[in-house]
């Protein structure tokens, strides 16, 4: 999927990460553009005092910033910071571009990559550079900021439940988790393999703090002059992560149908040359007939390579299903249909080639909601509501813990350093009960998921 | 279509321009899909050594670098560039991933931006920061190498004929006018409405060259070590640019159909509130009719605004149809179609509403081939095959001559001295005639296209 580039911390994204990726962009821009939004392209290169402009933002970004300090050979006047996230600069162009109240909303979206200088850094979860989309949208009222913010939010969440096969909670972050710059952030998380938390996107409500600071303003339709709200929100490259954490088992990947660079694979199964010759003849007529259905297909002529290694080459990478040919199948015009989410003979069925669409078609739905079933499952396994700060200590230990708190950031930084977990949301949805912080005691209104994160 | 940035030099790329954009990648990426290739992603972050392995390649680019000293606060040790093209980054990793012959060919394509520190800019043609694709591939042998070299220039030709409507002329670049680093580099050029060329995409075939500065080699049949031969290959947002200057009128831009961002807009027209409720629900009828066949269709229901304005406002913006709709068309159940390329009566036709899709397919089926037949006529028109040096001199002050050159160096530099015009190429469809250069009449195998480039 991807390897590391020789600046550290920077990824090389190879082909089938890449093509996973390019699926993952298409499912959302249909989104996006369903909902009024196009896309646009800022530059990379921002002024180092647009970073300065606006108060928190300046203070979380600044020690992660990558700086050119030379152009063409010559010593810059102002230094140039590589965009960490474009609010800047955009908030920069909105101010020239949005006149009245006429020229809003603005609904813009670009996909790119940004570069912030972490110190520790994972593949896919935390790199130097990473590739996102970052959408920033200005509206003429908060009430319409907000209410785009919480769409973007279920855009999100709509994309990872139905393409992505990932259970997710959208909530709301905590004060201290907030973007720089922002009044509110939500986000959506999800439980990866091993218990942990990934936040796998966020939206934010910028309030009016970006456009003070870039002077962002529209004439009303009574003609005064307006100060807009805007929102930003971004998924990046972590979802790919996401997928391959959640989804995966000893025998490496398994990939959701919907976003799969490769839905099935047909593996010829020969002895002699006129095996081969008879089954890769047949195997090509099957890929011609499920390709021509937009079925993501490959056929595997490797020569020189056993079944056996096809079987689990394509096991590691994830592919959905497996169509084994051999010359057994060929004079009975059927296939083996093999699904990778269940190994062995469970997953096996004997298919006649005539009906090999719709088996294919049929199975990757199966696959894709059974994946999304049994993630959905494990989350609430390792998700517990327990009745005090001891059962608390051992959910996070092992999974999320979904427990009243007061909202101190006192009783959160506690947390953090007696268990590692942290406030990863304050969910949208929220029993009706009052209770009591599970870690000082007083009432609370609210639960939180906790747990430890990525 | 674009704004400057508040960096000199790079630029905004504004939703309708984007989406031009976003259009013509889709036009090639289908392509190189098609002819094998995928798409993967680099690093934007070269180590400044990488640049300096292969000598011409940094004698090229070294004046033109980004250099980011700092980051995270702290000074690099070794300092980083943005990359000005990722023949080095991408050679790298060719050297690690590549082993033997099994793995070649590698065809790999990446769609992202590049900055090279211009002093003179201009907006599409010459910015700090553009965007493009580049291709980098990697073979067991020169022929392979020079066929992928020229079927990725054929590809290109391709797409600026059937898409773009830009007539274009596939040739050689002279040595003055390689790439840094490459043994031949190919070009397509195209003739500008002020009769200057622009070079609108390139195909390099860089021989072993990166192969031997970064060590990319593979194990052929017989076990022996051999280095690759390498190519690579790209388009930039240059290519809207020569979309806007070569179909542009004094009314604006008018855009091909098949790659313009709206290719048909509905203007109603009304007098009072009645009828204005009328022909928008017309409209609104008609938009859903024709966005259901996939053509790319707007409905301007701005208020406040007239006809008229909304009809100069549409023809600056290059849409290619008009389909004007008042209370008369209402009752008559037709409208106005009105052809961008033909302003006035003659482009007008009126189309009953119960045809409409058919009328929109055909008219823009008729500007897309109009507007390549003219725009090649203009070529034509302004190309000329000089019989001695005054008439070249004229024929260069305003269009290409395609004259016999000898080849040199000495002549090609002479030439621009005294004319400003370059060898744009030697076309790679030659007539079959000898004959002598025309700077200093010696004896010429070939003709080559001269004129004044952007």
């Amino acid at each position: 999927m991807a390897d590391y580039a020789p600046v550290r911390g920077c990824m090389i994204v190879r082909p089938y990460g890449w093509t996973l990726w390019e699926n993952i962009q298409q499912a959302l821009d249909r989104r996006f553009k369903a909902t009024g939004h196009v896309n646009a392209a800022f530059p990379l290169l921002i002024p180092k005092s647009f970073i300065e402009r606006e108060k928190s933002h300046v203070e979380g970004f600044s020690p992660e910033l990558a700086v050119v300090t030379v152009g063409g050979g010559k010593e810059l006047e102002e230094p140039l910071v590589i965009r960490p996230t474009s609010e800047t600069i955009i908030g920069h162009a909105y101010a020239r571009w949005i006149q009245s109240y006429r020229d809003l909303p603005v609904l813009i979206n670009q996909w790119n990559s940004v570069v912030r200088w972490e110190l520790r850094t994972k593949l896919f979860l935390r790199t130097l550079e990473f590739f996102w989309q970052e959408g920033h949208t200005a509206h003429a009222t908060y009430e319409e900021a907000q209410s785009e913010t919480l769409q973007m939010l279920d855009i999100y969440a709509d994309f990872a439940v139905k393409d992505a096969a990932i259970p997710v909670i959208p909530g709301r972050k905590s004060e201290s988790e907030r973007f720089a710059g922002a009044d509110q952030t939500y986000s959506i998380e999800a439980m990866m393999g091993d218990g942990k938390a990934l936040q796998s996107a966020t939206s934010h409500n910028l309030g009016q703090n970006f456009a003070k600071a870039f002077d962002i303003r529209y004439l009303d339709k009574e003609g005064r002059l307006q100060y807009c709200w805007t929102t930003s929100w971004g998924l990046s490259t972590r979802m790919v992560g996401a997928i391959v954490m959640v989804h995966g088992d000893d025998q490496g990947m398994i990939l959701p149908p919907r976003l799969a660079p490769i839905q099935a694979v047909i593996v010829p199964i020969y002895k002699n040359d006129s095996e081969q010759a008879q089954v890769v003849e047949a195997g090509r007529r099957l890929r011609a007939q499920l390709a021509a259905a937009d079925i993501r297909v490959k056929l595997d002529e490797r020569e020189g390579t056993t079944p056996g290694f096809k079987f689990n080459d394509w096991e590691m990478r994830g592919v959905p299903l497996r169509i084994e040919l051999g010359p057994r199948d060929v004079a009975k015009a059927s296939v083996v249909l093999a699904r990778r989410d269940r190994p062995g003979k469970e997953g096996k069925s004997v298919v006649p080639q005539a009906g090999l669409l719709e088996a294919v078609t049929k199975s990757l739905a199966e696959v894709q909601s059974s994946l999304y079933e049994r993630a959905l499952a494990f989350r609430e396994a390792n998700t517990h509501q327990p009745a005090d700060y001891e059962e608390f200590k051992a959910a996070v230990e092992t999974g999320f813990a979904f427990s009243h708190w007061c909202g101190g950031g006192e009783c959160e930084g506690q947390i953090k350093e007696e268990t590692k977990a942290t406030v990863r949301c304050i969910p949208l949805e929220q029993p009706e009960t009052e209770g009591s912080c599970i870690r000082c005691g007083r009432p609370a209104r609210e639960r939180a998921i906790f747990g430890k994160a990525y």
